[in-house]
């Protein structure tokens, strides 16, 4: 393309071909041995195949609502809204989101997937491993299909993070008219999951997308719950 | 990359070079000189740029919040919180943002942006300029940066588009294990605009940019403001 004249730039890669994942497989591993991976990366992983890797399913009758709604609750620490079987929850790790984000779809019949236990240390420990096997410095983010208020439909964010600064602020960069903005955190580990759930799709198999040419500077330390997850008390919509 | 044969793929082109924006400036004609364009290609252009070259412009006292904020209200149907000088609103649109998305940076010092009157009236008409200058058939966004319930930082989001679906409706389509997903309307439109402003930078100067792979399925009739702004009847949240 003619703008490609240092004009910034970033390509999105889903990895096909990874197998059912069960309890105790190495993610790190079969993500290390399909994809070619280069520094700076951004490995996006789905939250159901970290669930299932970290043994986070139970027993559900599939055909019981309620039994759904008590495992839901039993994740919540705090109940926004119900309406029918769905409960809008806050759950222990401070995310907002449908039924605690217990989730029935790409499992097995009978179970259910709860959230990582800590989403954040997941990525850590699937970026740990990535270096172990490639000696690639990568980011990796945990990434979950939420709704949001006041919009329709669901887009994907980000559960955790490793080696990347979830926010970049902008608050004091000058704008193009050089007069410094003012409160611009861009959330930018929640637009890579967006991103990324472009090339994955819910039922096409791709629970794993690649991110090249993210800008390099928002490399870094940082964590997802204590960063982007907005404490109850700050919250003018809890 | 080992992983390219036949995954999916998606590449994300900032636009630089454009011109500072004026009112009654064609921006289809301004992209068609710099970008070249292919059939398939989703174009997203910021608010800011759509606002200027349709005179959305307005005097403002930039010292004056107060003035700020007698903006915003005149531009919204409902308040939905305030905090010191922040008003979260609905717009006459339906969108629910800060400020009613009134926006003084990157526009001249004692100027503030509105936005567009119908972004999806916006995105049709570029979109009507690029297919005449080039011959394309692309897709156009508007996109503009909102924040959101519950989480921190902002993210950028549809306000208008054109030529694409902005809800992929994945309920009947079977997932992984061949049951029926439910409930898996994803707002396609919104996740395209976040992947956007990856390249893009609030202060880059890149008021454009190119998404090219998206799934030619989702190409087709809709409009953001009648199926993803979530009207205040059904919303659980206002």
């Amino acid at each position: 393309m003619s703008q490609h004249d240092g004009s910034p730039a970033l390509r999105l890669l889903g990895l096909r071909g990874l197998p059912e994942i069960g309890r105790g497989d190495d993610l790190a591993r079969l993500i290390a041995e399909r994809a070619s991976l280069e520094d700076g990366d951004v490995v996006v992983v789905t939250q159901k195949i970290v669930s299932k890797a970290e043994g986070r399913l139970v027993a559900v009758d599939p055909g019981s609502p309620r039994e759904r709604q008590e495992l839901a609750l039993g994740e919540a620490v705090r109940v926004l809204r119900r309406r029918g079987d769905l409960v809008i929850t806050e759950t222990r790790h401070g995310f907002v989101c449908a039924n605690s984000g217990v989730d029935l779809s790409n499992v097995a019949a009978g179970q259910a997937a709860l959230l990582p236990e800590d989403s954040d240390r997941s990525a850590r420990r699937i970026r740990a491993g990535l270096l172990a096997r490639t000696g690639r410095e990568v980011a990796v983010i945990v990434s979950d299909t939420f709704g949001r208020a006041w919009r329709r439909g669901v887009t994907d964010v980000a559960l955790g993070s490793a080696g990347i600064r979830p926010m970049i602020d902008l608050r004091g960069s000058p704008d193009a008219y050089g007069r410094p903005l003012v409160a611009t955190e861009i959330c930018v580990v929640d637009e890579i999951a967006s991103a990324a759930e472009l090339v994955m799709g819910k039922a096409a198999g791709v629970p794993v997308a690649i991110v090249r040419g993210v800008d390099p500077s928002w490399f870094g330390e940082g964590s997802v719950r204590t960063e982007v997850v907005r404490p109850y008390r700050e919250d003018l919509f809890r």
